[in-house]
């Protein structure tokens, strides 16, 4: 497996790398970005992953995430993966929507034509990205944590719940945490997967839970100014399944901030010492 | 006066605000950021203004300058100007280059045509925005201090140059320091201010100090893998100039950096640290 460097640029430190690698899971060319910070030569570093929301790509949260300064201090790998297969022959949505292809892979491995071949998300993050990741750069493979946005907070908690052993921490910002019941997560889940909602749960994080998964805690941030929060994030039921199911959860509400990276930007410190926490040693 | 709002988000506790205007400077609308950091009631702040480099609007620093961190704890207002006046009758450089024109006012006011009637930015942020920023903003007009990176490193030093009493601080990121000797310079003044190079003297930061210009001193970084160092910034020139002139300067080469906001957003904070110390009381 080999990596193309689309660009370096040294920051706090360390070095901030875009990188370009023909995937087999997605059958297309993917862009992911790397932040490793200062560090020892031949250390061993603690690896977070961060999976974005619909509509970006690896590019919105290397700019805007604000989270190499706190990567920098806590001796953090941090990754972000594109959201979606691109390409000239890659299908989407067929009015070009940005809640579905493009943009919007959900972190499922699709069923369903035409998306089959190329919508394989959830191999790509949990999978593919990973061996490549630790075959280039100095990960710890045993202190690994994932984080997502709005789309990928959806993707991080599925992800974590399905791998408890291999993620030390998860946590969101602003997550779709029930997609079966809200509007995104339907048309996501029919499209790629089917209308058989059995072969949804093991992608929605309420009923994963529902089902029996756990995981050791979860940290979650949403904004109560956010657009999106009542019709399709509803975080209240992702306090109700934890609760049922005894997984500690940390859901702050948060008065005044909305779904954008000036959100997320501002809490993702927080995030990021939290997960440093459970990744020492 | 009156402003537009264009957005707001909650950040760091403070709001991140982008506005319009009808600029009677520039005589086109103009476009810019302010964030207010988190504050006591009727409470006055200190600002910092600064000033972006060439291709770039308010929004290249509002994104991904990672001030507000830094604001926020500090208590200080952050306003971010666009680098030229635009519109589709507003003339640009004859070739579309990114070095003239649109993105690319220099921080002066233009005697040449047809740029005379827009290109006024010099007037436009050293009078007409600072007046309209008081009016809508709760700002300390007494406790002001500027910075900017590249071309806006330029305007940052050349403003406080010539208003050492109105500024507390000033600093700059990789900024031109002698435009009047270096290639991007000697296009833009011959451009704006024609041939006669006397008119140039006034918006050169080492010129200025020649001349006898003082200022209380200078916090300047430059990347030492920054493409641009040896040919347009030249810092061994405000080195030698401030040297001379008994000005103190801190001028910190910074080994492995580059020209980008990896750059900036790296230093950002120290830079807001010291500026806050100076707009004390």
């Amino acid at each position: 497996m080999t990596i193309q460097t689309v660009s370096t640029n040294k920051s706090y430190g360390g070095v901030q790398g875009v990188y370009r690698h023909a995937s087999q899971a997605t059958g297309t060319d993917m862009v992911f970005s790397v932040y490793v910070p200062p560090h020892a030569d031949g250390a061993k570093l603690p690896v977070v992953w961060y999976l974005s929301g619909l509509t970006c790509t690896h590019a919105n949260v290397t700019e805007k995430g604000e989270f190499r300064k706190a990567c920098a201090e806590l001796g953090l790998i941090f990754v972000a993966p594109d959201t979606s297969p691109r390409g000239p022959d890659v299908p989407g949505d067929p009015n070009n929507a940005y809640d579905f292809g493009l943009g919007a892979g959900f972190y499922v491995d699709a069923t369903q034509e035409p998306f089959a071949r190329n919508y394989r998300m959830w191999s790509y993050v949990t999978d593919e990205l990973p061996k490549l990741v630790a075959g280039h750069f100095p990960v710890d493979a045993k202190r690994q944590s994932i984080m997502g946005h709005s789309m990928g907070g959806h993707g991080a908690l599925t992800v974590a719940l399905r791998n408890p052993h291999r993620y030390r921490a998860a946590s969101a910002f602003a997550p779709i945490v029930a997609p079966s019941v809200v509007p995104w997560g339907i048309k996501a889940l029919t499209g790629y997967l089917g209308p058989n909602k059995d072969a949804w749960r093991s992608h929605d994080t309420v009923a994963l839970i529902e089902d029996g998964a756990k995981f050791s805690s979860f940290l979650v941030d949403v904004g109560e100014a956010d657009n999106f929060l009542k019709e399709q994030l509803k975080p209240e039921l992702l306090e109700t399944a934890c609760s049922k199911a005894g997984i500690p959860l940390t859901l702050r509400r948060q008065p005044g901030y909305d779904h954008s990276y000036y959100f997320i930007s501002t809490f993702m410190g927080d995030h990021l010492h939290w997960h440093a926490e459970k990744l020492k040693g």
